[in-house]
């Protein structure tokens, strides 16, 4: 897809700073944790907070039966997706040139429910493994009361932008001269060491989907 | 403000995780590093990861003039403002029970120009001292061009939701005897070390912005 064919509202004004081949878009949603969803409801926009996942260019969200999205939303509403992630604050020496180092990616599409029961569990178990990759093979099945209380949507990626900046401030080049402190301070997002509930049953190991968590940082 | 005050679209479900008291909703906006910014274009949610800033109820977001949300959105209109953190991923025994921990802010108000010289001013410290405290008199004047190349919106917080999720998983009674391992894998977020841009004036120290803005996630 080239820039031309997309619509205006699919577009990055910074043409420097975008692209949108499959392989740089979804970089950035597979190493997201949460996505923000956006939609519109009694003519306001809502931007919530959301676990995904994704499998090829099919997104899945879910939440309770009872939320608002899951509820209120109807098939083939618009929904706009935005995972982002900030990588360092840039400070400039003006505060005009001062940035963020960041990787995002604003997907548009449309909502569908997932009601099939093979392609609801398919769902759950990819918006899992997004978190946890390889989860959904350590723990006990899915039951139908839990079936029936997890709504599911999803959104194949009409349109999708990544936008990314990197590197360090830019300068008028009169400000160079100035004594004042520029560069980048890096922003560091990590797992720490997991902490069991203390009612693990002795003896049970820390599963393998915590490493593959892990390396999703490296 | 009680939540039967609240219009339907500005409530959280889940009532004991929600809160709608300033010092709460605060807290979690002081705290974000960039909002999703959520408007209407052309009958479609839009979803842009933005700087912020917070001064009282007060909310400024900034762009390029020529930026979408800066150039097309127009006074009054309705805005969607929400930061969030993710603060661990919750391993229950079943996929059902899995979560996440995090604290999140969903803001609605109305879009105002800032078009005062003294307002934008203003703005534009508050958004630059967002991400580093102190900053705005370390760094020379802002330019003409520079305030004219640059539009802010400002958004006074007509409703705020905080909602937050802490603790371990809450498992079904009967799954806590299953040999599958449950607890929180923390995500921390930080600050490295400040890398600068290489063409800093000898002898020019670290300002105490970068000192100040580490002090946020400690």
């Amino acid at each position: 897809m080239t820039t031309t064919d997309l619509p205006p509202y699919a577009r990055v004004r910074q043409a420097k700073r975008a692209r949108y081949d499959a392989p740089a878009v979804h970089a950035i949603l597979d190493a997201g944790l949460v996505a923000h969803v956006g939609f519109i409801m009694d003519g306001r926009p809502m931007v919530i907070p959301m676990a995904y996942g994704r499998d090829g260019d099919m997104l899945y969200i879910h939440g309770a039966s009872t939320t608002r999205i899951i509820r209120d939303v109807t098939e083939g509403f618009p929904l706009c997706l935005t995972v982002s992630m900030v990588d360092g604050i840039v400070a400039a020496r003006s505060a005009f040139h001062h940035s963020v180092n960041y990787r995002s990616v604003v997907v548009h599409g449309q909502a569908h429910h997932v009601t099939d029961p093979d392609g609801h569990d398919h769902a759950l178990k990819v918006i899992t493994e997004h978190l946890l990759p390889g989860r959904w093979a350590e723990v006990r099945p899915m039951l139908a009361k839990e079936r029936k209380a997890t709504g599911v949507l999803a959104m194949r990626i009409d349109t999708a932008a990544a936008k990314t900046r990197t590197g360090g401030p830019v300068d008028d080049a009169a400000d160079y001269d100035l004594p004042i402190w520029a560069g980048v301070i890096p922003v560091v997002t990590a797992l720490g060491r997991p902490v069991d509930d203390n009612r693990v049953v002795e003896g049970t190991p820390c599963p393998a989907s915590l490493d593959a968590a892990r390396h999703r940082f490296l």
